[in-house]
């Protein structure tokens, strides 16, 4: 019931749009997606960006529009969501485990089978269920091995292993084995540019080992895929990857801001916001009604835009700031305060609105379309 | 859309519920409910349970049929949730402030002129505002003084403030001054009891005088209300408190869990928990398919019930949980791992559904009715 509750309406003011509310700045966006295309062009590999950070079909056509191939996903739920909104190209880079899961997986793969739809494996005794429920709903699949490349949460860790999955996988007609999932998460925010371009080196050795490997047993390994905001223009250039996967480069947060920039890759603009409005105030104490339920704080707290006033506490609903300098802005009673997220992709899950605005004003209001969907 | 994919059916198994899933264990919801409704007898304090933990009808509507008075929350939104289904005495434990919302808080208390709504406040320009929406939308509104008692956020500062800003409510005829909100919420988590029962004494005491100057004003203060899962039991002892607020008791989490144990004090039992599935499995190291989108790690990851693993890492839609020592149960790829999350309020509002429980079995499966509604 609540998620009626539209914070604005085109047109609107950025002033007059209710609180806690996040904030798509467009200009900022197409300039980020801009400066992604133009480098992943240049490099001659394909974007396939993540649509976990936005969950919004709005951005996915525009980033297909830009040239994206089409997007990653995380969950099935999320790949519903997508393919439903006419995305046709949808790469679910993750494993997916249980019965009832596999089978929704393998019916929209049978529902949209003008659309590609792909999905990561790790384990033989998943890819024999997945051929079985594709045979049952008329199913076809890209598949994808995932290859641990420094992450150390999933995916097969040796080009023997990725060699027995990939036989498992050419087994079964309904599945096309692609090539490998490779994704050196962890790297994405190791601040310093030297060890985010080593902790690359050593997953595009690692793939192009196993690669190489599928290729004498006479395997396919059409593309590698993997690559985050925090390191993609390595992967893009390491003659290795046919694709990159980042995500968070659309809309930007604080902790990426955190890693040391590369005069070498494209620099991102903080695109994502969250307006808050001060509902009390109490000398040089500022209380806005944002709070856990407005951002997540996994990576610190959403922190404001402006100089002078700083985070205090943040608890359920409410982000009390403190003046500590004269250097900011005089804050009165119902005044909207901007903050920088610190980590967007559990931020935007928190919405069930997106207002895109442009120039300070309102140009629509999107719902965040895959918001919650976990399974 | 994918809000409805529900993860259970009544009667399942709980091993075969979708996941990541928050489970509610209903035998353990009803031992927390009759402990503090006793307790709360025994002492002479009506309860008001904070709706904002659970976010759910059907738990309010229980916490109702088992005495409560109706329920707290912090948004307008939440209590067009509340008041929408059935709920008649809902008080919003906050400072509204903005146009649009002053204006639907009016608007609510207008078309559900059978229930009480009432809201704080801790600013005459407010109140004023309040006036003039309630004129315009033929609403009535209970109004609560916030008196800051130490929790450092919102309310008014001394006794002075507080008879200022009640004789300003007293003016308008829409408006009935019903008393003070007083809640010490940063003494909830105060791990020792002599620091939980000292901070309660300071905001009794402070509660007390403001109390007796606006008699002295010839104001009316009928009631003071106050008093969270750590401390309830003070407040409801102190002669000075009318009404108790507790929320996170009817799940509990692990952060109020390290709180020093009170032997006076009824315990209350884990019965919120997060249900995964091992996604991926390699040596001792096991994968689960829930992380930042389906608890909140403000207070920490949420943690196995089982002994023997240990989280070593939270992502976005993943926890990785290595093999610490040998006590813990053998783990395959697709068992279902519980969890016990560190804080219930922003973890049960990541979710669409909650499913109820009882000895392993699916009861029901419940919207998390005001799930989002952060305005």
């Amino acid at each position: 019931m609540s998620s009626h509750w539209m914070p604005a309406q085109p047109g609107d003011a950025l002033a007059d749009v209710d609180t806690p509310a996040l904030i798509l700045d467009l200009d900022r966006f197409d300039t980020n997606l801009g400066r992604l295309m133009d480098a992943a062009r240049d490099a001659g590999v394909r974007v396939r960006p993540h649509a976990k950070s936005h969950k919004s079909l709005q951005i996915a056509h525009r980033q297909i529009g830009a040239g994206a191939i089409g997007v990653c996903c995380q969950k099935v739920g999320e790949a519903e969501v997508f393919l439903a909104g006419g995305i046709k190209d949808v790469l679910i880079t993750n494993e997916i485990v249980g019965e009832r899961k596999l089978r929704r997986l393998a019916q929209l793969a049978g529902m949209f089978s003008q659309s590609r739809v792909g999905v990561c494996v790790d384990d033989a005794s998943v890819v024999r269920k997945l051929a079985v429920v594709c045979d049952e709903e008329d199913g076809h699949l890209d598949v994808y091995i995932e290859l641990d490349v420094g992450q150390n949460r999933a995916g097969v860790q040796d080009a023997a292993a990725a060699v027995e999955l990939a036989r498992e996988v050419m087994a079964y007609p309904r599945l096309t084995l692609m090539g490998l999932q490779a994704y050196a998460g962890s790297a994405q925010h190791r601040r310093g540019v030297p060890e985010r371009k080593a902790a690359v080196e050593s997953a595009v050795q690692r793939a192009a080992e196993v690669r190489t490997a599928l290729r004498e047993a006479g395997l396919p390994c059409e593309i590698i895929t993997g690559g985050g905001t925090g390191t993609f223009m390595y992967e893009a250039l390491s003659g290795v990857f046919g694709e990159i996967q980042p995500g968070s480069f659309a809309l930007m947060d604080s902790d990426y801001a955190r890693n040391e920039v590369d005069p070498d890759v494209p620099p991102f603009e903080h695109a994502l916001f969250i307006l808050s409005t001060v509902m009390s105030l109490r000398g040089d104490r500022a209380t806005l009604d944002a709070g856990l339920k407005a951002f997540s704080t996994d990576s610190g707290p959403a922190r404001p835009t402006f100089a002078g006033w700083h985070v205090h506490a943040v608890s359920d609903e409410h982000t009390v700031l403190t003046r500590v300098d004269d250097e900011g802005p005089t804050i009165h009673l119902g005044a909207k305060a901007l903050l920088i997220p610190s980590h967007c992709d559990p931020t935007v899950n928190l919405h069930d609105w997106m207002v895109a605005i442009r120039k300070n004003k309102v140009e629509d209001v999107w719902r965040v379309d895959a918001r919650g969907a976990v399974f």
